[in-house]
């Protein structure tokens, strides 16, 4: 199998996590979305037509999306199971996934970043506000979702699941912006646990082959 | 079971699809996100802890997330299946839905237009350009997935999926805020048979309780 990532992408940083707890050996190839690779012909006709990362082949099967690539992984190598299948289980592992990859992870990301500072000429100090305005409305939700639903060590129980796949990469993005993350105990708690955990330590930015400082 | 909906939601327009899709009946309990109806203690409470539209409540269950939501209405009520169980169509159908989910609709929905025009001070000009210019974005990579591997009259197939209810709801977004869609065929061919479909035209804002022109 071929992971298309970069190093600091948080929707790579997932499918590498959920890769790692599987224990699945593949090839990183690196896309440098810095430098618009994830916009050449190649890439977009041969890959990802949706032109971004992650992206992996597995076979014939070229798959782009973080969450889609986490479910057909969890289908084709279901051990350990990422998304739960009982039905309460798993609508709990998803709500909060899904808060994280459509409330505040697209809002905060590179590409709009840059249209911000690019097209929009914000200042350094308005771009920062923007981030950490979403950052603390989306947190909010997620540290109350945890306290409402959240039991074990991890977000939903003792072993870790998309939930937490999603949820680590965020924070990791938000302290690497400067937020201040104390108001949300529950999920720096889990961060916490991930940085102890050989998988989530292996999927981590600085140990991929294309991180730079 | 309880829809806790705005007219104008695209997420929650997904969810109202979905169960008219399935033939299960509800109540609809507008929240006027406009109002800010989302944000009350009592909602945030007893209902939906990420402070947002849709969310449901089903016997003991309140869940929100569109995305989770749908899929738990998958799993309790499971026809007509809107997510298919085979692997690789099951990976085509979450692969667009989260191109829709992650890539376009989070960056133009309410709350940030809020943000671009109140905090920022954005001009009208100014932030439709910004919607447009992720529709744009987002539509080239969701008409790219169709040609590439798009099949029957819908998105996937001869009936309707998740795929196709992230992107009616989009499409007619894009299409109130004055977006001109003729560079998508396939996905606007997708749109000219829903506006034949009786579920997705139940769906639709203007036949919502809550409408208001």
């Amino acid at each position: 199998m071929q992971l298309y990532s970069f190093f600091n992408s948080s929707t790579s940083y997932r499918v590498r996590i959920a890769l790692a707890l599987k224990g699945l050996t593949f090839d990183t190839i690196p896309v440098n979305i810095r430098a618009g690779e994830h916009r050449t012909d190649a890439y977009v006709d041969d890959v990802n037509p949706s032109a971004a990362v992650p992206a992996i082949v597995d076979g014939g099967v070229a798959l782009g999306q973080s969450i889609a690539i986490i479910d057909y992984l969890d289908a084709k190598y279901p051990e350990p199971r990422l998304v739960p299948q009982d039905l309460e289980a798993r609508a709990r592992v998803l709500e909060l996934s899904m808060l994280i990859s459509c409330d505040i992870h697209p809002v905060n990301n590179l590409r709009v970043l840059k249209y911000l500072q690019g097209t929009l000429g914000l200042t350094p100090e308005q771009k920062d506000a923007w981030y950490r305005h979403w950052i603390d409305e989306g947190m909010a939700g997620v540290e109350r979702l945890l306290a409402k639903h959240g039991h074990g060590s991890w977000c939903f129980g003792d072993a870790p699941t998309l939930a937490d796949i999603c949820l680590v990469p965020q924070i990791t993005n938000a302290q690497r912006m400067g937020c201040d993350m104390s108001a949300y105990p529950r999920a720096m708690a889990v961060l916490a646990l991930a940085k102890t955990h050989p998988a989530f330590l292996a999927a981590a930015p600085n140990r991929q082959p294309d991180y730079t400082a």
